[in-house]
């Protein structure tokens, strides 16, 4: 990945069909902490648009048809900008990939299927001098996590969730920004592959083997903390998830967190894609703290709301609630800030 | 795999230095429940005494220093039957192997250092005619688990743990052998090496990457569920295990038990490896619980204990003690047979 932190990146996103959802959350998520290394969306279905009229934010970069309408704007790399479930390559992407390769650009792929295990793919990479960088290649991660909290020499606070996509990237990062006014010397580790594409590195923890996934966030964390004081840990899916909650619970007992803060999507009440209830906000929190105690005991301190679909008088009203419900600090770190989590950090 | 179970193997077993112990749990399952296909151990350190000696089982089959002293039993294939911590091949083991299959052997490999990806081995096995079966080979598992309970059209049992080896496995293949005189058509559902090397087939769930491990489990149950009315679940690890506790609840939440049963090893106090103390059997059995109730309800309705270390007055008083501790019928499966838990069933 050092070759994608060395040089500012110039970057296209592909996001066709769903550019503004949380489906495409590298997407927005790279426009909203790199905005500088965007320049440009490609998503046919809103190419006569404005990002800021979708996202909210990021100003006027072009959002785009095609690649080939994207080319005059110097792309140094297509990145892949929407997760599909199961982290498939969608066939009728296999073009747009191919033509990127062609022109000479990088491509940053965050999906399971590694496209430098795909001849065409690699062999057209070698032919123009193009990278493809695999976020999720995972097969040097090879070690049982240790167990021994005293080795990670900094505070450790993860994010945990009632649901994927409730805002837990977000919160970390945005958690570690606000720890930097306070004085800490915090970093955000990211642990999923939006927020590896966003910042350049971080452990892949669901593209890992079961028996080394601890392992590898646990070694990560370790080697961090010879230089941070915080650090801010992205986590993934949640304890309540049929097919995510092993990488849940890996990264709990992996990062040994010294708190954790729960992060929910008001008016939620299902796992996306299946048919589980979502337990009341204290019985989530009360699962997590069972999960830690027996290995270090670690409290949820917080709760972070993502209530980009709610007015203003309406997220109030929510966080209220939620502060009456729990008994904990509730925040929205995109709309108000983090600041409440610090003081009860 | 189909080849290992299409004709009777011919095994021997190298269990270097660690015959008769939990590290070498591999060599003493086969023994018990494939006796008839272990033609000799390796084991230097006890070459001149017998199996039934070590194990109490097993009878007169021979244990030699060296793979050469075994040939005169004509061995068709050897199993590595140790399984180190975090399944890499220790150096010292390469000269065996390479030995194994200039002799024309194959190589039954549970470690997670799969053998035909290193290329001294893949070429030697190919020029001998030899094959390497690398039991926890995962990268055909792709698919992120439905959560749908009523895709699996049979009863499922999963065993779970407050530790590793604590007799998992041989609880659930002792279940599913008392199920059938009860009248059903029970099949044991392997999820290690150990238990795939023994009944050659299985999902090796440690070696899956992540997101993909439910969804392994859950495919294997809705095939198998096809032929077989009750599927008892191997379980891994345990859900306060610092390394390996992703493992243990992607298993629950991939196999959506109808009942659990908690295997304790007792006197065991501590993870091991670990300095995790173990949480009474009453907190570890409500810890499991929670975790299946958002997804599937499911309750612990046994314990199995492993009391191959006690005599058996001090069995039965350690299963009383448990009953007694949990309300719950305990037993060792080993010792007195699985008839309680087929009630509780």
């Amino acid at each position: 990945m050092k070759d994608m932190q060395e040089e500012k990146r110039r970057i296209v996103i592909l996001a066709e069909g769903f550019f503004g959802d949380l489906e495409a959350k590298t997407a927005s998520g790279l426009i909203m902490y790199k905005p500088e290394e965007v320049v440009a969306i490609i998503d046919s279905t809103k190419a006569d648009r404005s990002v800021e009229d979708i996202l909210g934010f990021g100003g006027d970069t072009p959002i785009v048809a095609t690649l080939s309408d994207s080319l005059k704007y110097r792309p140094s790399a297509l990145l892949i900008g929407i997760a599909p479930r199961g982290g498939k390559l969608p066939s009728e992407w296999r073009g747009v990939i191919k033509q990127a390769l062609e022109n000479g650009l990088d491509v940053i792929n965050g999906l399971h299927d590694l496209l430098n295990e795909d001849p065409e793919f690699s062999a057209l990479a070698a032919s123009r001098g193009a990278t493809i960088h695999d976020l999720r290649e995972a097969s040097k991660y090879n070690t049982v996590a240790i167990g021994d909290p005293s080795l990670i020499e900094a505070t450790v606070v993860l994010t945990v969730g009632t649901d994927c996509k409730t805002g837990k990237k977000v919160t970390s990062i945005e958690l570690a920004k606000e720890a930097r006014k306070h004085g800490f010397n915090p970093h955000f580790v990211a642990t999923g592959q939006s927020g590896i594409a966003i910042f350049g590195e971080g452990v892949p923890v669901d593209s890992i083997i079961g028996d080394f996934m601890s392992g590898a966030i646990e070694a990560f964390l370790i080697e961090k903390s010879k230089t941070y004081d915080l650090l801010c840990v992205e986590g993934q899916g949640t304890i309540v998830h049929p097919g995510y909650s092993g990488v849940t619970l890996a990264l709990i007992h992996g990062s040994l967190p010294d708190a954790m803060i729960l992060c929910h999507y008001p008016g939620r009440e299902i796992v996306k894609s299946y048919e589980v209830k979502i337990p009341p906000l204290k019985e989530m929190i009360q699962l997590y703290e069972d999960l830690t105690r027996p290995i270090k005991p670690c409290k949820v301190i917080g709760v972070s709301l993502n209530t980009q679909e709610l007015g203003d008088e309406e997220a109030r009203a929510e966080i209220e609630k939620v502060e009456k419900e729990t008994g904990l600090p509730a925040i929205d770190p995109v709309r108000f800030g983090c600041d409440k989590l610090m003081k009860a950090l």
